[in-house]
């Protein structure tokens, strides 16, 4: 079953730990061992899994990406967006984290982010609990 | 099973919508909940889930990946083709979509591309789909 | 069950085949049809599938990275890894191969890497096998 996580974005690109709603998804499902799926269906926004306790990460994460992919560089895409998309397909639009003993496996330091690149907006991340 | 589906690219550098075709193997699996993953058995292509409405997204995603990842840099790599094994790790040689009711649950803009990086070619997409 | 390969890198930044070392999990796991799994616990590091064949694709591949995200840019995070997190979000955490007839379907010319960006260190990739 596909269960959904909500999503508030507070600035045109933001990165938002979504780590405590995925563990919280995990325990629910009762999974001891298994997949946790993750899946963003936007064309503008991402998911990446990277540093969660200093948040000076999240913010060269993002200055880097804005400096490799500027704003405005002459884009044929009408909406003004396509930076947006792009990032999008550098960062992806899934993830996948082991589950062992009822747990996400995550790293040490490893949070996992949902990227926006074109908000503020309401999003959503598909989470997707598998056994095995 | 392992199904593959056959891609022609008309270009070095070419992004080309494979939504029906992974939606077909779908339909013909028969499953109704599960995990469709998708993997590019090529090193100098890659596949990314993107809007497939507009095709000046798609224009400038290239584009943006060309001027990132310029044809000539100084590779040492004597084939000529280093940019697009390049272009292909950033992009990446796999993505998953799950399903639900049957149905790739792509967002509402979502398409699936398969990214050739050193085409005119004729590339394979492998496709598995597990019900779970 | 979750299978640990540990990985020794040998720079800062590095690109190690670990493509036996998967294949031997994969054979020892007596799984025939399925989905291998696999994951990089860390910030700082990555994991690509690209050509393994000639060492020279490796290096460009680095020296690429180098350039789009280098050492030193006026970042905040006091570490002085920023760019390897970024690299990591680029490259990703994760990524899959299929297994059919008891083998990881590779392409002829993939090799799995795991990549270090802020080596030398002892890292871990780990690996999950799911029949199906």
């Amino acid at each position: 079953m596909i269960k959904h996580i909500n999503v508030k974005s507070g600035a045109r690109v933001d990165l938002i730990d979504i780590t405590p709603e995925v563990e919280g998804l995990v325990k629910e499902s009762g999974v001891q061992e298994g997949v946790c799926h993750l899946y963003v269906p936007h064309t503008t926004a991402g998911i990446t899994i990277n540093e969660g306790a200093d948040p000076s990460v999240r913010r060269d994460i993002i200055h880097s990406l804005q400096g490799l992919v500027p704003r405005d560089a002459g884009y044929t895409h009408l909406e003004g967006n396509s930076d947006a998309h792009i990032k999008s397909s550098l960062l992806g639009a899934s993830a996948l984290v082991m589950i062992e003993q009822g747990r996400l496996q995550l790293g040490t330091w490893q949070s996992i982010f949902f990227c926006e690149f074109d908000g503020p907006r309401h999003r959503r991340v598909a989470v997707k609990i598998v056994a095995g």
